[in-house]
């Protein structure tokens, strides 16, 4: 039986990142509404959120290297942190190729991709605090996955859309880039869910 | 020296999810073999698949939560379960992206690349059982290994094919999204041979 | 605490697996030089590359399989092996695919990029060796960190290139998929510096 302190530390940092992958969702739902000459100013906000999370993710690491004993296993830490910081990394890369590739307007649905991943941000602030006491996590990861589920559907509609022949093929391949981006966050949630998951199992 | 007692109850589920890996491939080649209308009812029955590959990997992990002590290390179990999870959904994202985009007809070496995932899903079906022992495996993970060299050689003979000027960009586009899913649905039976080979030079 | 002993036969096998990745690398810099007619030869020295670095992972798991003890957990001692090979494997891709779609000219800034894989490869290559005492090796993965960054910048003006509407669709199809393959092999070398890290944080 390992021992298992209440070092609070660690569930600081790790709710630290949830906060700051709501704010980063936040400002990618702003960023698929405006108009395009209010996108660079957005852009802006999300490298910071980007900044942020690299510096939330390089903080859990430095504790891990000072801390005798931790909560869970040291490498179920370290994943947790990257799984985190991977999620901000897709939003920042949809919104840096947006801003590379400078299409007129998105479609539609990526408006609806991106409300998805909004809940998904909420449930991962909401959740972090809990791996404190690794109780009531279950519905957390479950409702990821549905709406990892939702997700693929948006995602499939959004690929009809863009293969329906009505847009020429340069332009369907920027648009699939950024889109894809936003899938692979929504994958990243999923991630996020499973490494708790997997402590949760591992721990409980 | 860890307590590795023969709870066959592990294995027993191993075994299911390897059952259903060979059926899903079995779907798989008769999908890209028959003329599009009947597509549909395969499409159908590889989503039971998908689903019951969902139900697998969930009994897995929920034994895990139950058990006191486990015949392998619980993350290599929990790595296992999602890695033969991750064979059965590339071949549904492939199914399901040909039903999206319904193309007439399949490049014809697509069957040679599926014909490589029957073997690869009729060797893993036979392996799994043998978790037991740890036994006869080395076989296993060589095979695959030789299997995903081939279907990569196939991979590429159908990228040579795509890209050779007789096929439209949104076309060769949408016939490289499914190609690409049937190449990841090899590289998965490749990661699930890369946890077996990992376990046993853990445990042996 | 862990028996940690000081055998030297993974730190050499290590050391050379990190030597064949600084080989492969000046064999894909000078492929990307050359004159189309040119390519073969180096090529096929980039494939003996390919096989060199699969002898590599295997002795070390080969290693694994007959150590009693090991100087790091097996499984971390397995990931590094992988991730070594996951680079040569993407360079080898990269040149695989140039060779299969045989363009006249790749644009002029995958030089760029190559030189970042050049950097990357030696720091590598130095780190290894210093795995034996887990000193000195925090300014490998900080450097590699940046240099991933530096690739992230050049990867992302290649696209801009690509889609700067002057090229054919299906080229640019085929150019961006070789020059994905450099991007994956700047992302590998930030895996292995993360398995690196995260031995470091676990083992001191």
């Amino acid at each position: 039986m390992r021992l298992k302190p209440r070092d609070t530390k660690f569930f600081d940092l790790f709710s630290v990142a949830g906060a700051n992958i709501a704010t980063a969702t936040a400002v990618l739902a702003e960023f698929v509404a405006v108009p395009t000459e209010e996108r660079a100013e957005l852009a802006r906000r999300m490298r910071e959120a980007e900044h942020a999370g690299d510096d939330a993710t390089h903080a859990i690491i430095e504790q891990l290297d000072r801390a005798f004993i931790t909560p869970f296993d040291r490498e179920d830490i370290y994943r947790l942190a990257v799984r985190l910081d991977d999620v901000v990394d897709y939003m920042d890369a949809a919104v840096e190729l947006t801003t590379l590739y400078n299409p007129e307007a998105l479609p539609a649905n990526v408006r609806a991709l991106v409300d998805i991943l909004v809940k998904c941000a909420q449930l991962t602030a909401d959740a972090m605090p809990r791996l404190a006491t690794l109780r009531n996590l279950r519905d957390f990861w479950v409702q990821i996955n549905e709406l990892e589920n939702e997700a693929d559907q948006v995602y499939r509609h959004l690929l009809q859309f863009l293969f329906d022949g009505s847009h020429d093929p340069l332009t369907v391949m920027k648009l699939k880039e950024i889109v894809d981006q936003l899938e692979s966050a929504a994958d990243a949630f999923e991630h996020v869910a499973d490494v708790v998951h997997s402590i949760a199992v591992k721990e409980s």
